[in-house]
């Protein structure tokens, strides 16, 4: 391996500038102008892997397209899944990010850009790790199967199609994602939890136009009133969602979980200053960790309605929308919280209102058995790498395609994040800092050696 | 008064071009792009009362200028103050205008553009009444002083400061102000109470910077979420509104005036369907026109938060924001009613977010007595130029200036709106009957006479 981590610290330069690249390209999932972008990106990646020899292809759908690609026959040797994503967030707004997202930049040992973490970045660590094994030694140590999508920042529609209608051709012994952080800066984790989620678009509609608030107001149901009535309904004072049935099929935290969360070295003083907050609020009866990792929650996402400029409009405006979503926790049912949302607000609406509730995405949450043999042979890669062993974690965010691939392939999923909470991953200055990206290059390349191993 | 009427009728195409003219001009008080076209505006009514040989003065403020105007001596006669307003709200959404709003249009006997109802058309009435006088008559049978104002739609601070400061150069018999609506088609009327406002912007701060909801969501306190949960507290479901001692100087309404309210001719369902609901809602125990005239209320204008683009962000926002107001009836103190409502939100404000709350401007309502030898004036002028008598109602609107008046002068104010509710005053397509613009200068012109009789 000694010439393998020689090769990778001398590709280093090469590597950040082949990651500047692509990010680049403003790949925005969500934004229809940026279309020839997606294709753009999903292009780029596809030559990356032909480069290296591999069998590619680029997948059309109904969405953004699929790249596929599969490193050269190896007999007798597991095979890997790689699991990344080549769209990023809405870089939106704009005038807060110090350079432009799509024009990366290096700044305190970290590279600043949309993407740059979530997940280009860290889906590159795992093709870089490959290119090394190949140029040093020839071959790799195992089979390597990649699948990146364009979608997942929408809801990754198209991808879970594709894997429950190939599951042949993407049979594997394990899948490898890295699109996660670390528990903290020189601490880095396998999370073997993550939240799903069921998001929402909701939009009361009242009077057929704005109206002058003085000559029809206490009179003509005010939309904006009506959303904020509803949207205060759906969560109580102390924290818990007023959705019938919401928390049934909530498995508890059993009590050895909540020992070892309380054991992570966690700085909530840090963690409110990172933020900028003078205090935190959640869910009664759970500590903080509990309350992102392993709770559901439920967080209003935008709002608009009526006059938002300038100075004084008196309006009784016509609509009011919200975006809203639940996180959800493994064993809820995106479906069933939804049929009972839908009803709740049926029964919240007030005359004079039409309430239209558009079901944007949802995923539910996963748990993966902490005591197998690929999750070992992460952590002596990681441990190698880092020099540090993993924690093992739960993660407050959402993979869509976890579950998807969890139940349609039976096999065991990887989640080895390499970024930090600090990231601003979805927020202005994205980044991810260059020691990580890295460690994270070898750590993948320890990784292949280590699933490789017949003890496994 | 026959040759004056037949001058009128000589003239209405000329008055249509000369509004027109004025409507031409976006003079949009709130917005500081439109700063030079305010000025415009204010320059265009001193040239048309300068060439009435009225006395003139464009008088500078530290917001918009004042017009203000005097006719020529007549001694032994009565004097009256016209108040009317320049200054217009924002048009936006433009984009829901079928014409352009400062482009006015005629289409189905109406004078399409925004100002052409509020307050542009109806103002002119008394500025062309009078040149008839002068005209026909060679002189006005009373004294007639104009205050035209260009801040009405921003809270009128300047003219409050300058009423209260020019008490005798303003000093008069009564007020006129035709700023309003009629009571429906056909039906005139003379308003005898407005409404109060009070007008506020809240805005609430937490995270330093938009957050990834995965990660942060249930322990950080989401703006948005706290904004829904305030807005929601300060009304109940019976639709009282939950600021401590907000109803303490409600004056009741009496029987009688609940009587003569319930005899008015009001459709309901026409009223629904002018405004495109299928229901409405309201203070509990009160009607409709109890509601809209008589009680105040609280209506949210504007709401402001996280991603409001297309598609689906996952974002837990840094701030969220709101306008909000209430409309308060006579009695009601604003200044008390603000520290209130100040009070009970920092009692309601979560921990990790800071509360800012600013408030743009508030007036009382106002009561008129409706036994005055004015208001009699006034029925015998609409009467003569409507072919109806007026009948009395009360208007949900706030006429800013209506209590500043009220209270400098200590004279009647003549409330006489030549509008109708369905003009879009404060909406796309607002709109002016030509007919009724034609019948408000001729019962102007009527007023002259009325008011300057001896009788009074």
């Amino acid at each position: 391996m000694s010439s393998i981590e020689s090769y990778l610290e001398a590709q280093q330069d090469g590597f950040v500038e082949e990651l500047c690249d692509l990010l680049r390209i403003p790949s925005v999932s969500a934004q229809p102008a940026h279309q020839g972008d997606m294709r753009r990106a999903a292009d780029w990646i596809e030559q990356r892997f032909r480069r290296m020899g591999f069998s590619t292809e680029v997948i059309p759908t109904s969405g953004h397209p699929l790249v596929y690609a599969e490193s050269p026959r190896v007999e007798n040797a597991p095979t890997v899944l790689v699991y990344g994503h080549y769209d990023v967030q809405p870089a939106e707004p704009f005038d807060l990010w110090t350079s432009p997202p799509f024009e990366p930049t290096r700044r305190d040992g970290h590279l600043f850009a949309r993407g740059a973490t979530d997940d280009k970045g860290q889906m590159l660590t795992h093709v870089f790790s490959a290119q090394a094994w190949i140029e040093v030694e020839g071959r790799l140590p195992l089979n390597l199967k990649y699948l990146i999508e364009g979608e997942e920042e929408v809801g990754s529609a198209s991808l879970a199609a594709f894997v429950r209608e190939n599951r042949e051709r993407l049979a594997c012994d394990c899948v490898v994602i890295s699109d996660g952080a670390q528990f903290g800066p020189e601490q880095p984790a396998i999370t073997y939890g993550l939240r799903g989620i069921a998001y929402y678009d909701l939009v009361l509609t009242g009077p057929n136009r704005d109206l002058h608030s003085g000559s029809f107001g206490g009179t003509v149901t005010n939309p904006a009133n009506a959303l904020a009535r509803i949207l205060a309904a759906l969560i109580d004072e102390h924290g818990r969602i007023q959705v019938p049935g919401f928390y049934d099929d909530v498995v508890p935290l059993s009590e050895r979980e909540r020992q070892q969360m309380a054991a992570l070295p966690f700085d909530e003083r840090q963690y409110l200053e990172q933020i900028g907050v003078s205090g935190l609020s959640g869910e009664e009866g759970y500590t903080t960790l509990e309350r992102r990792w392993a709770r559901p929650t439920y967080d209003i996402n935008g709002l608009s309605s009526g006059y938002q400029g300038d100075g004084a409009k008196t309006v009784l405006p016509k609509s009011a929308a919200a975006k809203f979503s639940f996180r959800l926790v493994p064993n809820q049912d995106p479906e069933k919280i939804g049929r009972a949302l839908r009803t709740m607000l049926a029964a919240l609406c007030p005359p004079g209102i039409q309430l239209e509730l558009d079901e944007h995405h949802n995923t539910p949450g996963v748990l993966i058995p902490m005591d197998s043999a690929s999750i070992a042979a992460a952590a002596r890669a990681i441990e190698r790498a880092f020099g540090r062993a993993p924690v093992y974690t739960r993660e407050g965010g959402s993979i869509p395609v976890v579950s998807t691939f969890h139940e349609a392939l039976g096999v065991d999923i990887l989640l080895l994040g390499w970024g930090q909470d600090d990231d601003n991953t979805h927020s202005p200055n994205e980044k991810f800092s260059l020691v990580d990206f890295h460690r994270g290059i070898k750590a993948s390349a320890l990784l292949w050696e280590e699933l490789s191993k017949p003890s496994r």
